[in-house]
């Protein structure tokens, strides 16, 4: 997931009413029929290992892309929905061809150090590149440094992100600058390479990935990301040593068009056909990565909910649309597709939902909308609060649903507890291992309850 | 952690008033503090490694729980408390003394099953017992079945946790019966010995154990826990075959007297000396476990409360008593031998506080005290909230705290996300890998938080 911001303002003013003023008796037995059918349920988490084992890595463009499309598609079909199809596009791509690979070269000594590619570096030579260690801690550092303390440099950025922050996302907000714009200004100054301190609130071996970009005119320099343990050592070193080298090895291609697809389908409305609520998660995941929280849990979520529709027999007022998206990790290539679809398509839009916050235990649903919009859905999701869903209000709706705004469609977000996320995120350890089937389920049950209380109730 | 009955209230009504009518603006800046403190510090997870590792199935009168009450002695002598002392015991016990058997015999072929003795089980003959399997799910069907059918057998209680449950807690009351009472109930009818289900929430091949209890005047038959995985087989096994049989093995001692401790250590009040708040948890865990939620990170988050305490320069007003309690797991020794001497010390108590629900990401506090006590603790943390502290209100305290009631000293509890609780709850997968940091030091802010305010404030 790339998140930019998140604002949640606690709901405490409207707490002041009574639940009850609120919530039907009728919702309310749906929502607790919703919870306990998600929380007994293993289909959700049974695909999500199918997902996770046979298609890990599945980056937009990669065979492993294309099985993940196969297999979410058999897993809705599995549903009978109304509609299932694919929406099919062309994109330019990216891959990394093998595993990159660093060493670090001091005294008579060297030692290897975990990284990984960042999403879209150039390769290196075949035999890599070497350079001297440059460490800085900011962007701003190269301009006070100058070409001549650059020039030919492996620049190190290894600001780590602060634990100090009460929620990762803002820990993540605060470094990202050096993932996603690090290269471009080492090689205004004349770097040789990057390498970046993984983005997570951990101490560990994994590298975590994610998308860099380089700024048009200047030149492509190879860009790394090494696990915050070898960052740690790799700094040391290079304190106490001096002309500390590292070299490094990157094998990476652009494609210029790969096929792919976003998967649709449809539980057609009752009364509404032609209004629609969609759902939505996306399909694709890092090459070094299982992807269960980043995003196959959403994804299988969002499937979640057409079972227990149609298990509870919970027949929709609105056309609810299940859109899975390809390609939120680099492009956004899915989401603008999609996008451009609705915009020929003048199908009126009531809402779209996104999960893409990990299968983590869910706290409640950022909306990005107008403030009566807000206002009406945290007075509808009130009964929600009983099943910890508390914190619903103004706040970040997600990437792939973000381009339906210019639409005037209301965006929501579920939100889920950050604390571990940034021990998974774009990284070998995004394990199945590693999602709790009942925080998933709660997340299933949050988003299921959500719509189902807007398609009865609408947004008033 | 035994955990009889927690009863939660939303705070709903409380919130109506803003924060800022409540909180002081000193009082929000050391809470700042001290969450930033605490997510940035690796000293208390560093301790819970050391505790873990060195001293993992820490069980009351086994070697690891003296080397625990050493290795914790040591931890608390760094931040020089004013005062660190044992309270010593002595109290009967009982062992493992090799780890339990069982294997499945049907038609020509057999299996072994993943176990673990419960708490308190008798051994079987050295070449074990078997017998055919029984099948229940509730102890009143034995009073159906009767002694003809019950007879000889090896009784299987397989009444999986209710997963429809939204806490974890209230599924795991809803299946203790058969591990706490089933031995007893099945010896009743002449059965030869006992599986039960794992309490566990997860479908996997860890078993789980626990405390069971011999009802006098019955015959003690051996009690043993087998995995849910392993308990849906040995099912599936007995209802597609005839006969199925059962060996089981198990090896234990009960010990007439061991020599064991309470560990207690002091800041003391710099204007009311005489006054105490005690913080505590508790050092043992069951033999099969490495112990890192249960309660290892409860007791690394006390002494954290103290190294916060020192580092941020906070004198308390009151004494901050910590009293890390030993043998919460079977007999409750070290929480009587404290409560006895709390009887004859007579200084007053203003609260005690403990940490007894792992290292997971705390929720609130449940207290378990007089009304007017209840709404003064909730408005003094009402500036918590923002922190995700917004379940404090009527509950439970904890199982070492609890005869501190007869003294009329109000219990609070650190309430955290169950979901994943019974995922480790007394099973080797309790261990420190799936402690996450930063969750475990929100839970020792939140409670550092709570003894700064109640400490400067006081109760009103």
């Amino acid at each position: 997931m790339i998140r930019r911001q998140m604002k949640l303002v606690a709901m405490v003013t409207l707490l002041a009413g009574t639940l009850a003023t609120y919530a039907q008796d009728t919702d309310k037995t749906t929502i607790s029929a919703i919870y306990q059918n998600a929380l007994t349920s293993y289909d959700s988490y049974n695909n999500l290992k199918e997902l996770c084992s046979k298609a890990p890595g599945r980056l937009v463009g990669s065979k492993a892309s294309e099985k993940a499309i196969q297999i979410l598609k058999a897993q809705v079909g599995k549903l009978n929905p109304d509609t299932t199809y694919l929406q099919s596009y062309i994109t330019p791509s990216w891959r990394c061809k093998s595993k990159s690979q660093a060493i670090v070269y001091y005294g008579s000594k060297k030692e290897s150090l975990n990284v990984v590619n960042l999403g879209l570096s150039v390769s290196t030579p075949d035999k890599g590149i070497t350079g001297e260690i440059l460490e800085v801690h900011t962007l701003n550092a190269l301009d006070s440094l100058g070409s001549k303390a650059v020039k030919d440099k492996i620049v190190f950025f290894n600001r780590a992100m602060d634990n100090s922050k009460t929620t990762t996302f803002e820990a993540y907000g605060g470094a990202i600058d050096q993932r996603a714009n690090g290269a471009s200004k080492a090689a205004q100054f004349g770097a040789a390479g990057v390498l970046v301190r993984s983005l997570s609130t951990e101490h560990y071996d994994f590298p975590h990935t994610g998308v860099s970009r380089y700024k048009e005119g200047v030149k492509k320099i190879p860009n790394i990301s090494i696990s915050t343990n070898d960052a740690d050592k790799l700094s040391r070193i290079n304190k106490e040593n001096t002309g500390v080298k590292v070299w490094i090895k990157s094998d990476t291609e652009t494609i210029d068009s790969a096929e792919t697809a976003n998967l649709i389908a449809e539980m057609k409305g009752s009364q509404h056909p032609e209004k629609v609520i969609v759902i939505g998660a996306h399909m694709d995941s890092w090459f070094n990565a299982p992807g269960a929280h980043d995003d196959g849990a959403g994804c299988e979520q969002m499937i979640d909910v057409f079972r227990i529709f149609r298990e509870l027999n919970i027949k929709p007022v609105n056309t609810i649309r299940l859109v899975l998206f390809m390609d939120e990790e680099m492009y956004q290539s899915g989401s603008k597709v999609y996008a451009d679809f609705v915009g020929k398509e003048k199908k009126e839009h009531i809402v779209s939902i996104e999960s893409d916050a990990g299968g983590l235990l869910p706290l409640g649903f950022g909306i990005d909308a107008g403030d009566s919009v807000i206002n009406a859905i945290q007075k509808l999701t009130l009964p929600l609060i009983d099943y910890g869903i508390y914190k619903t209000g103004k706040g970040y709706g997600g990437v792939d649903i973000a381009p339906l705004k210019q639409f005037g469609i209301p965006l929501i977000g579920l939100t889920t507890n950050s604390q571990r996320y940034f021990e998974y995120h774009h990284s070998a350890n995004d394990t199945v291992e590693n999602v709790s089937r009942r925080e998933m389920q709660l997340g299933t049950a949050a988003i299921a309850s959500m719509v189902y209380l807007i398609d009865k109730n609408g947004i008033k």
